[in-house]
């Protein structure tokens, strides 16, 4: 098995549900990832170690999910130099969503965290696969015909439309 | 000189104008506080330490105060078992403070933050008084005191106010 | 049966389903807790005088939640100075919980609220059971204890992820 | 000097500037009103008091102005029968008048409060004429003046506006 | 039967599950009312009327629902010289009520709008009972019944309550 | 069958849904529609030749959907010189509509989008036909017409509602 | 002098410093306009006749702006068949507009409001030109000569940027 | 003059004195950049010709700035490959930067923005440094100085800080 270029961690395993979507793309283009519980909150020492270990385990992105007030992957941008990908889970009746945008989005400046929409887990895999397309010409190749069938599709939809002319 | 009962910490010492109405209140009940700039995004591991070591300096309570996407009073929370009390500061521009009012109160099951209104550093200070004033008489009866020259305070506005009548 | 050292109380029983989480918290610390519904809107006599009357019973720390315009623990936190912590509860259909948390944590200068997350009562009881352990050595311990189980199932909730690498 | 049929309280002698234009409309009326400072947060046991006895002395309409978490105008018509007017006052930086209006409006069935818009103090008074003018038809002759002047100073805005055609 | 002295109008029939609790209160405490489908938008030149009429037959209170962008309350205001309540009425799935709120409080100076919360028609009734009851001491003497009653039912839900002591 | 006056696109076909009230309405003034699927993300190249085509295809009015952060309706704006309305329709769990309409609404000085309120797809329907009625006076009176019908609605609703008095 | 074909109308002259650029832009455009003040809530009789009259007068579009609880453009829209553009004018201090906007986008199912940016007037004057350009080939002349100079614009501040590389 | 790597780009040269501080960032770790006006809404057509470009020049990551309805980052990731970092600028006086971050963070599935906080420029840069660090041994070690020094200015700012103590 190939070691993971993309880890995808949440604070909870009640965020996989959501973040599945993340390995879910990433896997469809053969990156190696792995799935991570690291909660800033629960286990905050284990978070710095995990953060400060990334890079030299080769990870090249990491993509963290949390909701409410989400410090998870604010707080992992803080410790390590890979790009981070934030993605803001709903939590569950309140807020919709805001908690969790404001809390990791609104970055003070000096550490960004590339911010996804609320519940954006999939997007958050295809940014990280752009990133490492700038390496890797065939991982190239398959994001543009992805993209390529996100028009095909879009096209189709098109015609299917009945179209009332 | 006595060692610091208070802790008062945020993010940058931007944050220390709002900040200082906490260590005023709390000095002004002869507690003794100190002041620091603990980033959790700069300086995650240093936070992480000082959390680490708070009660074991005799430290009792933690003031927090940070801006936009607010991780200081969640993660201190996190590392310490002592009471925990955030402030919202509101940054420059946008969001009107409820960035950093979402990331401190909508704190996950089982790390609590005493969340303050946005740049409600006096309450802090305040809040930590009746705290520390559950063990110690004198200082309940220097609050009881200090509530009761606020209700005067009302008074007199009511006194003096141009009553229309 | 012990004097309860925490009071929780909140605007109509229909809170109970909610505020049930600190009393249970609270409980499991063997911390001895009263739940009581006192109404800032519907006995406002009564709820001044419990607030006058908690400290000489040997209340140390009042839990007060309310929804919509939530004016309970604001208003008990006028009249005592023990600390008051202020659980926002979600009203029915309309505004997301944000005007209980605001009518709760936007308490002006004077007046303090430790504010949780809407629908927060669990680190309502936690907070409480922290500012009790200041002065309860064997309390201390429970609560590190508890907080090293959060992290042991934050740790085995790792393990156990289907971790896709 | 007439005794006074409305009463304007506000929480702080800071509110005065804004619940000003009440009075002022209330007395173009020659309505007698009185100004006062009663304080929620600062003199829960007095604003019990004033709300109690208000009705005995020939008050008819309450106007409560306050801001951020503002309690009055709520907490006031928990202890009287009489028609209470809520002004939200904008405090100084934060939460755009949100969260005084939330805290006001919102309230709990049972208990209502007549609100306003921010700083809409004019308003209260006309509202509180409004509900006078009730039982008062000369009240009512002047009432309908003033809203016939409204009118003509729009129909005489229309005519001074360069017309551009 | 009796002339209504409170007229509950709305913008559509589809309100009148909401608006009934208006009606429902005031019935019970006597008060003869009549409900109406006044639409500002679908009938706006009969609104109008409706507003130029409603005093000369007797009608005292107005009582006005609408959601989402609602003009009623505010138009119907502007036309007559009777209190005018507002009842903001929850669309179906947007804007979570805050729409049919800020259109109705926000209201210009000049022509006030005494708003209730969201879905808050029970209490629109029962601020039209404390207006007519200036005029009506028979009817004072119920609406104190009923108060006592709420606070009666407050403090058997307090006996109620596991107390968990 | 008669060519198409108005264009009524959508950036998916899960937008069919909401969007075929436009047609619907048009649909009964007898004006000739068509619905597409136009992407401005999944088909950029293709939006563009499409808003750069529709007024030489003999298109007067476009309608355009879409959700999120929705760019459809301002992107077609900018390329073409018909009067464009955007719909913002509401993304399924979160941020309650306000993302799709403040991402149509707030558009620049220069490219006007005509935005309807959130799902207000028939409104938008109900505009085109207003702007195609200044060149058809038999149209015009179609909409007199259902203008009429709307009133009548309400006052039979007027009249159907159980009156209480 | 020409018949206006665009009527411009505000709730008070204090808007027409932000409506002015409608008139601007269309004037421009060589098209004749009328700015008037018509107020929904000072002159609520005077709005329907102005909305009566309109079409008549032979007025093709109507741009009316309104701030905070903004009643006038939809309020017009219920009264002629003419499109309505409505210009959300942000009232001074409070609800940074979202109570000018919600108030006229959010309008119900029949009448629609063609909703521009908060204060985009200049936006209204140019949607207007494209709805009357449908008839008017010059004016789609000059509609699409000054888009170009918005692109020229736009590449020329591009060509002058300091381009950094 | 080294071609660029990172393309800079805004909607307005009126948002060059925001978007600077990436430019800033990315010279002092010695990446070649560009600074771009690219208006998605004045030269749309520009905007998917500069999109489609980008990657061919050489270009590895685009970082694009705008305000109110801001299209601009989204439309370019449709058509690039390329990672994109959206900047939500704050316009003027309304909506207080929620239209612009709502704008670009929304984005639908298939099409990741990477989105900075609301007025971030200086972390668009920093993040995109991030990205080419991956490739960049030299660049990696200049980032860990830059936040090494970081780091040090907050130790520093805790040192000179009156600590009160």
């Amino acid at each position: 098995m190939k070691s993971p270029l993309v880890s995808i961690i949440m604070g909870s395993s009640s965020d996989a549900s959501v973040m599945q979507a993340a390995a879910d793309f990433l896997q469809s283009m053969d990156i190696p990832v792995e799935m991570r519980v690291v909660s800033a909150h629960r286990t905050p020492v284990q978070m710095i170690e995990f953060a400060q270990a990334a890079a030299g385990r080769g990870i090249q992105v990491i993509i963290a999910g949390a909701g409410g007030a989400a410090h998870l992957p604010g707080m992992v941008a803080s410790v390590t130099h890979l790009p981070v990908i934030g993605v803001p889970v709903q939590s569950a009746k309140s807020m919709i969503g805001l908690d969790s945008l404001l809390s990791i989005v609104q970055m003070p400046a000096g550490i960004p965290v590339a911010t996804m929409a609320v519940d954006g887990a999939q997007n958050a895999g295809i940014l990280a696969a752009r990133i490492l397309a700038l390496q890797n010409e065939s991982l190239r190749s398959k994001l543009l015909q992805w993209q390529q069938a996100l028009q095909e599709k879009a096209l189709t939809q098109d015609k299917n439309l009945p179209n009332n002319s």
